[in-house]
């Protein structure tokens, strides 16, 4: 019988890393589980501009208002498209997998090192550091240069750029932990900690489990403030025009 | 002969509330100085939630998207919806009215307040300011319990709030000047600066001009880095398919 | 058969509340869990203040340090005394009911409160929020003036402060959730989330979950860095004098 | 007719430099608005330490008092001297040059580098992006080590050092555009932008027409709190000895 | 025989407060200390805005450039003026009573209270509060109302402000020390902590001695970087037209 | 006549250490002065981990608690152990060498750097530079790579890479200052000073004298709040069980 079912929701187009990501999350959470997947029906294949970010949230919030049978929802894009906006039109709890990772590495390391994709990412990942109060902790956000479509665990240039990056972030930076900054990274975590002897975190494994460990906690996004139901909202009239 | 284009894009769908502000901004702007305005063809009539934010992003960029003959734009919502997204799009200056609004008060006053509609907005001005490292500037977000359509000067019950919760910052919390976090108060904003006797700054008025400033002194979106064209990433397919 | 031991680690001698603690735990995690709770052997009969912590620590190590046969530790007092020295001396992930209950609440909410006992213990607190990057999350640390002994849902009186500090900060703060910052208050955040309507987090239920998760992530302290084991420090004799 | 006159401030003693930063200030306000400059009559020549600032400061503020025709001020020297002390002795806006140049570079780009003459000057600039709330947008601040006296365009060597600096900024530290930290690199911005490829930013010109935009828009400087009149000061006899 | 020179240098033109302060420094400094004061020639009487600050910066420079023959300087005003001036200009250790008011009070208890005289110096004394890294200690800046040419001990109406003011911030703020941000009071400081049963920090009495602590110390200013000699900056013309 | 009574507590159960921190206080103290040093009877011979802390901190407590004769206590390890929990079991004033290095180097430059022997202990020194407000002021924390127990001048290893490590901060870094962060290194700081011609900070020798300043300043701990007698806490059974 199934007691936990999660919404893994990919805010992009690409299926595929919607399969991977759904394998991650079944891999980690046990045989009472479920995960139910969803890709985005329309916006870009992969998230790497502001442009394509806001291009994704509304579908992303979309597919969490149409899963209505789930007990929490996982927004499987590192850069936590419409996490705010999904935590107002639920009370399930929401995780995104940015969160989660960062989550993960504050306790096993009191220093990391973030790797992401394209330079261009730098700055905003440092900016969501800082809005999750964890600038401190990070020595550094380290681009690879490679693009998110040639990223996974198959793909042996990404992986070898993994390794590489990590090692001088470790080396040079002080890095005690390394987080993947990429739900298409996330099957390379588990090989790139036996290999750099590290703990490598992803978003999507943990970020599964933390969605369960919050319902297996008895806890409800609140409806009270900022993640009141939108419709409670005198004067809303949200997106009936949509 | 007009020798600057103003894009003003109001990213919700009530076009009376873009009249107003084509109001405010040709008002301040010189007689060389030309708004081109325009209203989003669909989302929600006003802004008041995180879920409305997401929405209105998309359509906002698209709007930029659209206009592209002119000089700058002003995104004339308070939360500055898809501020980098547009600025990755263009090379013309973009500016948003939130911060346009903050960055007068913090000329015109060391300490200022804001006011704002609904108790549930309170905590993503706060965020918004501390993005913009201003929190120690603010003495308060104060929430008036109006909701956005019926705000506006000539909605007596609208004004006489604004009068009432900026009386009590000035006494109170030390308020030097009072910052009105809503598009839709722009022309409460001459009255009640005279009223109480402090600096009340709008975004939309000063964010014309302040358009118009970036503009005339020469300067561009930069294209290296963070605002680069969307394009440029290897790998992305933007929103092609949107 | 057992898959998931968890070490939870009472660091006060009150083993009354250790009892306690041990069945909110066992009642969140599944049947193929098993709570290992130990008590401290001597120290402070409840931690109060910072001269308590300090006693309390030595214990509260010596205790992860003998218990080896665990998967994680929980360290069951709100001021996670000795976490950073667990995570140096097994691989085994460490989770403090502190850091887990602020986890949660910023998971549920924007802004929380935080109800504690003693009006001297609101400083430490204030600068455990900093230390954790979650000041601006927090509304308010309010003193409920019970002593830490009186606590625990049969107490009516205990209760009943919970409710009306609660009710006040939801109303006057801005509170969006609760946070009970104290392992003897464990077993009313339930009820008190009925009563209250907000989210109530308590670290027990939470914590023991976040430790379940981050060991089916997979997930190990890191030996690198911070968290080495402390004889791999050259010259370092520990602890051979104790 | 005049419809904006711009009170423009020296405050070191070099009227050369006066007359160029006039020159960048005309260039850019429209043909309505006229700048009156003043040199400061005594004190330093350039201003690099500290206690050239401090005895800049009074003459700045002298000027400021004596220029009473006027409907704003510019101070023109990067350390903006007296800024605090010149909003209390008008009405009248008033802007300095440095806080203006970050305010221009943080619209065009994410993150800016900061190029400074002297490596002594580099912890003041950091305190004031400090003050600003701009420090995460900063990747460095970059001595040159050139003289403010060998500055300007027509100097080879110093316009050669902005470009070697600004590519190295660029290049190695993630810089999306540059600020000139001196009012006599002004009329080397617009050339370095061309040659380097993006936005410089020099607080002169677009000093100038932000604080256009303050007057235009109706706003004046609060004399309610911190920048009251200073003879509202109960028991204040401010400057009569002087 | 004297072992230890103060030079104890009051911004303002009061000789009566030089003559209060030095009796302060005296008597918490041994037989072998001799305090050296100076009163400024001309500027303000008493400092309560940022226009009386800046004329009294260099009167303040002028004062320990013209006070050679001492082992340290104390700067005896709370709004500490010219101190990174005089450090410029000196190796003798250089302490401002700011400062020096809010080492002895961090030390003394984990969170103070800071009195001041009039509201509209609030928001500087917050800012410096900020850039000595010491908001979070601080649990209100509070105006009593109280003019500073009126402060003094044998001023009854003003000790009992300080002793109202001062009770409402224990019991209210939760204050466990004060700081009393005048040199004017600083004769109240120990009879304000005797009436109230908590540390009453003044800088004048702890400056002495903070700066007899840095003298034995044998510690001198560092002449590289921020406070090298001005002369040693090529190109700078100092203050000779002075 | 002995009017200064020190009480110096070496947290690590090094007595030739102790021995020479007494020498380096009792220099730099007058002859009015008399150190009393003790030291741990148990635990770690050098404090380099988190573990070697909690282990520490405990004796460190026990010491304070059993030298009730003296006027102020100086807790001799640069990790400040119990700091806080000896200030609530005493009144007379408990300084830190750590806190104490800092406080001195942030008053002779603006900028210093800080040497350490591991590079495991660099997080942990991050961290406790940020909980004193002082992240800004620190251009790096830079480890050596020798162990405490090979320090001292005497050890010519050790102090050449006190020189090199110094050197490199202050020609790469912009340090312009150095702190050492090791009671060990005392007596290493006064002939660094010397060759490297910029200050070099040990918290012992000033330290000793911040302790001297708070006690003829008059100053008590604040029984009040946080440092509160842990008695006068209602239901605190403190250490009766150790």
């Amino acid at each position: 019988m199934i007691e936990f079912r999660l919404g893994l929701i990919n805010p992009n187009t690409n299926s595929e890393q919607t399969e991977a990501m759904r394998g991650v999350a079944e891999q980690v959470l046990d045989e009472k589980s479920e995960v139910v997947a969803a890709t985005a029906a329309r916006g870009p294949r992969s998230i790497e501009t502001a442009a394509d970010h806001v291009i994704a949230e509304p579908e992303t919030l979309a597919l969490v208002r149409s899963m209505t049978y789930v007990d929490a929802y996982l927004i499987a894009c590192f850069s936590d498209p419409a996490l705010d906006a999904a935590r107002e039109v639920t009370e399930a709890p929401v995780v995104g997998i940015g969160e989660a990772a960062y989550i993960a590495a504050a306790r096993m390391a009191k220093r990391f090192a973030v790797l992401t994709t394209l330079p261009r990412s730098v700055p905003e990942l440092e900016d969501a550091l800082d809005r999750q109060g964890l600038t401190r902790r990070c020595v550094g956000v380290i681009p690879m240069g490679v693009p998110v479509e040639e990223q996974g665990i198959e793909n042996e240039l990404a992986y070898a750029a993994i390794l590489e990056r990590g090692r001088a972030a470790i080396a040079e930076r002080g890095a005690e932990a390394l987080v993947l900054a990429c739900g298409g990274m996330a099957d390379s975590a588990r090989s790139a900690s036996r290999d750099l002897g590290v703990p490598v975190c992803d978003g999507v494994a943990f970020g599964a489990l933390l969605a369960y460990a919050l319902v297996r906690s008895g806890l409800r996004t609140s409806k009270v403030g900022a993640y009141a139901w939108p419709d409670s909202a005198p004067g809303v009239a949200s997106d009936r025009g949509h």
